[in-house]
């Protein structure tokens, strides 16, 4: 059987809010791209990361060994640059063996936590 | 490699509330349809928006740039004519060039922010 | 161009909560199916309602007119029979002609709205 | 007409809080994979969770009845071992029937609830 998954994703919202009512790591206000890679062989990803005014950054690289997850978090990015705050922006997802790729945002600009999720769109 | 995206596109739910606890843009309730061009050509989107009891509205025409995402609040429409408040509306997006489109709702009624999200319909 | 949208839609997550801190109706607790027939003929629906541990309820018909949405709450279903509250259910939509179909929910069990959403799963 | 459905599915996403500010089940803070077997025929699933840093975990075996939905809580899952709250999981859904499988988390470590729901990821 094969392995589940595709080799290109695309999610169209980004947004990380600069702001929280939290300093907690895991409820400051933040965007994660979980990845999953249920195969047998290491998938090499190319994360290339869009805006609305300006030339795309990247790419950010990253590696997620076979049968593990890795809930990568936008705003740990660094190389090339960081990803700015309160500016939209959009990621593409280019690996070389099948993943999944779902999006999430936990906002905490309120005093309560805010909480969207989608799978991203997947391609070949 | 070929272009990531589709060129037709929709998304079933639509409400604006008129009601928002804040005035800040950030926080305004507002849908968002966040649009990904991730290839070398302009794509050229018609927008129409359809009703429960008359009939669409359109097209909405803008144009997202090569290698950039617009994230479009429907709020800021204008021609031919503005979403109304308060009312179930849909969409459905035509381009000539491949693009990826997730849609958002951010949500202000009461005094913390509720967020929704999902990619939209795809085809062809 | 052929119509966008398919014959056959599902929600596995359904959920209607009792309760509800607001008795305004755009507020209350409810889960909506937002259909959108964007084609030119009128769209025939059955939707089928599962439970979890008796037979299926159905079928709940409507249609939908050409060029409109109808945002649906299940809150409203009566024929055959009402969802019951705080019940797990998931339902089955079979149309005539294409639709795309969006599941949301409101909750107002707390103070604050929570809101959720995804596009349904579509086959043919 | 064939059920509607597929044989494999993915969750990226997985995350239980530890907390929560209800002691009620409805509202304690828990993930769920919301299945749907609109079939004539028993569909006995194998999941496996995947996790960060070490081997994934399973088979989690079930069965759902035809013509049936099942709310599984990831919270309740026991046997191979319970899952980990407060940790980044992922999950693999392999039916021998067709199905269809939503993710949602209710998430209440704050003083309101927070909803996140998606479609999973399915292959053939």
């Amino acid at each position: 059987m094969d392995t589940i998954g595709r080799l290109r994703w695309a999610i169209a919202e980004g947004y990380i809010p600069s702001a929280s009512k939290f300093s907690d790591r895991a409820l400051v206000s933040h965007e994660t791209a979980c990845i999953l890679n249920a195969g047998d062989r290491e998938a090499n990803i190319a994360i290339t990361v869009f805006f609305a005014d300006r030339e795309p950054v990247g790419p950010y690289r990253l590696t997620v060994a076979p049968r593990r997850t890795l809930h990568l978090r936008f705003n740990d990015l660094e190389d090339p640059q960081p990803i700015p705050r309160d500016t939209d922006y959009a990621s593409l997802f280019e690996s070389d063996a099948p993943i999944v790729v779902q999006h999430t945002r936990l906002d905490s600009r309120c005093a309560e936590l805010s909480l969207l999720s989608t799978m991203a769109y997947a391609e070949s």
